[in-house]
């Protein structure tokens, strides 16, 4: 009990005078699923799909019921997650006017701004190698690749995998269980340079985690960090000969459990090099589960909803940390947390100052994963498009709009909104707007709040 | 691998010759929850539920995401656990016909018949000490109780918590949060005496408990049968003071959180006694989690209906095995597993023959639990009442009959069947019997022989 409050002391206490790390700053790996669905892992809950190397990164570290990404599709999710901002700030929202998208397409020129500080240039800052590697989607024209955003290099695609399809492909192709490489032209590059087209997607998994186990053997002499963007479980589904049928789950589970395989060689990668106690590895994905692409799509698990919706399902993710020593382990962690946290928790680990010149909207996580159990966060706004649909305050939600991803029914508004206690009710089945007037007040005082400061960023597609 | 090998030879051979454990057979504790859904666990991806000691377990032994329940309510679920024979031969399947309830009422006068061997009668005849604790349900009669059915003693409750209602209560009393404990007058039994009514429902799970452990001292000599069979998460809903507001999940999760604080006691208590190593234990529910009773009804997870139907969720259920040196730890097993099982797989450990003149249901899951990793059940029967409603058979499943649990509409008679592959698709949402023709064909063969064999027993209420 003593230990433990001294503990506590000298992390508030180092955190409130210098960076924490400076010394000798950890290694950062974050890896990041496209698509996959909160209920997608063994270790949440799904009946058929293996994921031994997932299932022991969370028996030897934190794994988060309450995780977040920042929206419910990729672009705007991958921005905040790299920015620690929100969308909506930055230009990367997507508009709600009709004729535009919520994601980056091939013909947008837009992307995230150069003057926003990523988690790569600020770990620059302090020396650290840097390395996207695959799915990008934040900018594709030369300017604003991975290379004009603090990345040393980069491997991979500058989009999903859907889009660069032939000509002449069947209707809804993408979520075929019976894919053909045939029916792609997906162009990979290396750095700012097309070094295959159309690319092998079958072998794109096992080609990343090689890209990735050079870069961490590459630079095991000095500080890292690692982007590790998988393109995968985002349809069409492809996977490695050594993956065929390798999952009772079918086409979809055996493009999880080879993004399973993967996440364990990077963990046995770091422990050959030594590197295993200085690394902090994060684990998630970028939204949910595409429910419309039926079986080529993953399951949001308890949760409603999926990809495209602010329901939980489209927003909340598996989210696992593992830094032996540090975080300590075997922790289910009920704290409320959020990808855009990752900015500044990575800065803090490297030592690395948030930039004050500019609204921030994630919180440091390094006093909830070394210790203390408590995140500073304690609102998350859910967004779609530049449209505020919903709020988290504490464990009641409240909903001022709400939609299903990708359903021809148009989002609904709720005027009163209508409110959900996720702790009790995590499916969100029974509004209790009508007995929790207050909670509902209180959340309306913050979405007033949040409106009246917000400066909305000059749309970038 | 050769190692490997050589267990598998020396398992075979021992399985085909001898009984394995009559040298020193080991202690058995099976405890069951009572309407427990397959999502409600920690370790089965539950949100907000805290299970540290179901979760340690699982860590600790093999967790199942295929163990069954051989019928989606109680009386005939208990039933066939006991026996490991379906309900329909032993007259506790219920009757569809008017007039006529799935699980016995206080007015019923049958129950399990007694020339059928259980569990605890078999493991009797090598001197275990037997004991039954919690909800019985399988006869009220004082000829029917579990004393006169292979127990030494007993102490619990004849049926349901909800089964003794005072008059006058609100309607839907069972499923209110505001539970009082004046609403019920329910009688609490040691062997065939009502020691006490109306019963402290609030402390009926610690007091089970500290019957449990005083079980477990007084025999650690001898080798022992625990049936601990919980009467929550059934409704009405009650807890010990000391959890109290302890669930983010509200009551429901207090109570699922005390019973788990109570399978920590019990391996607590194996490890103070030095029976740890020698005692085998196993973890399930009797039926999939009550849904229309809202908030005091529990969750199936990414599974579909729940109590009372034959969809997955009324009886897929938590399964987690351990014994520590015998079952390896960590392992989520997908193999096909069912209740009736325990009774075969309770009599290989004490080195009892199972009995040869009649029809048995359940199959010996030693050979699996102890290394081989594989199960000798191939079918599964979903009876609802005394009709077959569908039958599983390797990884598909056909519908004969749909029903959601305690629905105003009537069952859906299917013909030709619906079909599910419930590996690639758990949640049973796309029929595929139109391409899989072959496998609906292979289970009907089931269906039929299974009809034509089957002998219905003398219904006992």
């Amino acid at each position: 009990m003593l230990k433990h409050s001294i503990l506590l002391i000298l992390l508030c206490t180092a955190n409130l005078s210098a960076p924490l790390y400076a010394a000798k700053p950890p290694n950062i790996i974050i890896i990041l699923a496209d698509d996959l669905g909160y209920g997608d892992l063994s270790c949440y809950g799904h009946p058929t799909i293996r994921t031994p190397n997932l299932d022991r990164m969370a028996a030897e570290g934190m794994r988060f019921t309450d995780f977040y990404v920042a929206a419910c599709v990729c672009t705007p999710s991958r921005a905040a997650l790299m920015t620690g901002r929100l969308p909506i700030r930055i230009g990367m929202a997507g508009l709600s006017a009709p004729g535009h998208r919520d994601v980056l397409v091939p013909k947008d020129t837009g992307g995230l701004p150069l003057e926003e500080t990523t988690i790569a240039s600020a770990l620059k800052t302090k020396g650290y190698a840097t390395q996207c590697i695959g799915k990008w989607h934040l900018g594709h024209t030369p300017q604003l690749l991975p290379t004009h955003h603090g990345f040393d290099s980069f491997y991979g695609l500058r989009w999903s995998v859907d889009q660069e399809p032939n000509k002449g492909i069947p209707k809804n192709a993408s979520a075929r269980l019976d894919q053909k490489l045939e029916w792609w032209n997906d162009a990979l590059l290396r750095d700012d340079k097309i070094i295959e087209q159309p690319t092998d997607l079958s072998t794109l998994t096992r080609r990343y985690t090689a890209e990735a186990i050079h870069f961490i053997e590459a630079n095991k002499g000095r500080p890292f960090f690692l982007y590790f963007a998988h393109s995968y479980p985002h349809v069409p589904l492809f996977r490695s000969k050594d993956f065929e049928q390798h999952s009772l789950r079918g086409l979809y589970g055996d493009v999880v459990e080879e993004l399973d395989w993967s996440v364990g060689q990077v963990f046995a990668t770091l422990k050959k090099e030594g590197l295993d106690q200085n690394t902090f590895v994060f684990f998630t994905s970028d939204n949910g589960p595409w429910l419309t692409k039926d079986l080529a799509g993953g399951s949001a698990g308890p949760l409603r909803g999926g990809k495209g919706s602010t329901w939980e399902g489209g927003m909340r993710e598996p989210g696992i940390a593992r830094w032996p020593g540090k975080i300590p382990a075997g922790v289910v962690m009920h704290e409320l947390a959020c990808s855009m946290d990752l900015f500044n928790t990575c800065l803090a680990l490297a030592g690395v100052a948030v930039p004050k010149d500019r609204v921030m909207d994630g919180v440091d996580m390094t006093p909830m994963l070394l210790g203390n159990g408590h995140s500073a966060r304690e609102v998350m706004f859910y967004y779609r498009k530049d449209q505020l649909y919903a709020v988290r305050k504490g464990h009641y939600k409240a909903h001022l709009v709400t939609y299903d991803g990708y359903s021809p029914q148009p989002p609904v508004e709720h005027d009163p909104p209508i409110l959900y206690d996720l702790n009790s009710d995590p499916s969100e089945r029974f509004d209790i707007a009508g007995e929790q007037a207050e909670a509902v007040a209180d959340i309306m005082r913050e979405v007033e709040k949040h409106k009246r400061e917000l400066v909305v960023g000059k749309p970038q597609f």
